[in-house]
């Protein structure tokens, strides 16, 4: 694991801080020391998030963070994820000040910094490493679709969603981990920045990538992972949402995944598109319809979204939604995957052998 | 104008060849001085595409075209545009001996030759130029999705088709020279590489840009046009098909675009993706559902591809095709656009008017 502090002035545990916000959840590649945010600082990141403690402090800046960290070789994570094209000076003037004090960089922009004269010199300089993790392979190592997704056995089933930050991925996380714990040897495959800083072993952020070759990295990660781990079932992330105003990716996802099932993620409370608040979010109902329209697929489930709701509201909000739609219906974050379960049960049979076997294995012998 | 010769070697006419194609239909920027196609060599290029003479000569080779033709500064236009990714060998080195003729390169290809060694020392060594029309602009220079084209009034219609190479920029740009005919002021917007070499003024070719840049710089374009030259209407170009199986260009520029009426191309007798022939093409009826439940849009007309029919069966698979549809039906390249005058007056009345005024004050007076 590499240590690193993640900055998320003003955002952590909001819509634009949510490379920190997943970071804080899951994170497999980096030992996550602390977080920067100074409207928030004193307290303890877990317990921000999600109210239960993770031990992980949040700081008021840089000084106070280094001040208190032990460790040397810290990455610098850049937490937060912007609307806007680039950087602002006084964002740039909190990395530039980070490289200084000789903290490798990570970096989830679109906007590349290694590609960046002021920054590479001051990598240069300072001699740090700066990690565009956003940066799209080169043509050459790039794949254009070819379909081979159909011969694929195992089931595909991709997380998508009415809206950006919604959830997608960490449902997709959470999933694949209580899948894991049957005995289910699922497989992630990450299509957003985020899922790859987690340290996801497959995948790739497509949104940086053109039309044709997002679709086939998305199968080509698919078709890596089916040949390399044997798994029992793929899980898709998604991004954005198929009726999205502006991204296309969800429907670069859904060409490259060709999935045989779908669980689509909603925010109940959310009548917005957070980052087109001029444009209404679909029902869940046309999404639904949209997705079952676009694609040979049949969406199997509904994770929900608690975003501006009580426990006793959600859990209303989750009995009617499963009246209405007659579908198993979630909040994974507060009631777990087992609703999810079901749908997948129902839908693939073999997978609940597999979690059978598994659990009859693992009881104690007499 | 621009002197220039299209090398389309055995491509010619055919799906492949679209580039060659298209300018030798329309083109408004470049005087094309000849084909290459050594398999339809000594033939009319205006009589093979579409059985009546243009005088454009098609050539064995590029010996012959440049003994045939006196003039100097002729650009060399590549108008072949595979699926592959990178050009082969045999393809570099047509290129490159054109170069050391002194011919200047115009490349559509997604493979950027000004970013390649061997042919920018070539270019520089022989003092000619490389246009590469699908360079994409820099990040700087490319605009994000914003809502605006909301506020567009004018009407914005999208030629959006069940395949590639099916029709959709030839049924484009005869639509919008036959409005002009009319007195309408109608602009088009290309969102291709053909398109943009047959020098239309708005658009840029979108493929090669990411999923939130597709469709921001398909918007832009349309602000651009409606901001400079005030239309009566806006004809936008699409590609591929909602449905492809690989490309989400579709999907971008409808979101660019938001139509407010949709005309879609179709090729009757083609079964399977050009491209990607494991793939069944989409029935019309699916392809315009599937359109209608994507953007709160209209499917209004349908024009059709004539490949692998007589006239005869044409004129049948028309019929039945607005008997199935109700739906003003044609082919433009045999029939010409008043099918599609009658769709887009039925639905928008004032372009009539804007037609009727213009034909009145054009009768001889009295």
């Amino acid at each position: 694991m590499i240590n690193a502090i993640i900055y998320c002035e003003n955002e952590f545990g909001k819509v634009d801080g949510k490379v920190a916000n997943g970071l804080i959840r899951h994170s497999e590649k980096y030992r996550i020391l602390g977080v920067i945010d100074s409207s928030k600082a004193g307290l303890d990141a877990g317990e921000h998030l999600s109210g239960s403690k993770n031990g992980i402090p949040i700081f008021q800046n840089l000084d106070e963070a280094l001040g208190n960290l032990s460790n040397t070789q810290i990455h610098f994570i850049y937490g937060i994820a912007p609307n806007s094209t680039f950087l602002s000076l006084s964002q740039r003037n909190v990395i530039l000040s980070a490289m200084e004090r000789g903290l490798n960089i990570v970096n989830g922009l679109p906007e590349l910094l290694t590609e960046d004269l002021e920054f590479s010199q001051k990598a240069t300089e300072f001699e740090v490493k700066i990690y565009d993790i956003r940066k799209a392979p080169n043509r050459q190592n790039l794949h254009h679709f070819t379909g081979k997704i159909n011969d694929v056995k195992t089931p595909v089933i991709t997380i998508l969603g009415t809206d950006c930050a919604v959830g997608k991925r960490t449902t997709s996380v959470k999933l694949v981990e209580a899948l894991k714990e049957e005995g289910i040897n699922a497989i992630f495959i990450a299509t957003g920045q985020t899922g790859i800083l987690q340290g996801a072993k497959y995948g790739v952020a497509i949104d940086v990538l053109s039309s044709g070759f997002a679709t086939g990295e998305v199968e080509h990660a698919i078709l890596r992972a089916h040949g390399e781990r044997q798994p029992d079932v793929i899980i898709v992330e998604g991004q954005g949402a198929l009726s999205h105003p502006a991204y296309t990716s969800s429907s670069a996802i859904l060409k490259g995944s060709r999935p045989d099932a779908v669980i689509i993620q909603h925010a109940h409370k959310r009548k917005f598109h957070c980052d087109y608040p001029q444009f209404r979010l679909p029902s869940l109902l046309s999404e639904i319809n949209l997705i079952e329209t676009f694609m040979p697929t049949e969406v199997i489930a509904i994770a929900l979204n608690h975003e501006g709701m009580k426990e006793d509201e959600l859990e209303n909000v989750i009995r009617e939604y499963e009246s209405n739609y007659t579908l198993p219906t979630t909040d994974v974050l507060k009631q777990g995957c087992s609703d999810l379960f079901k749908a997948l049960f129902g839908k693939f049979p073999n997978l609940e052998q597999v979690a059978l076997s598994y659990n009859n294995a693992c009881q104690p012998q007499d």
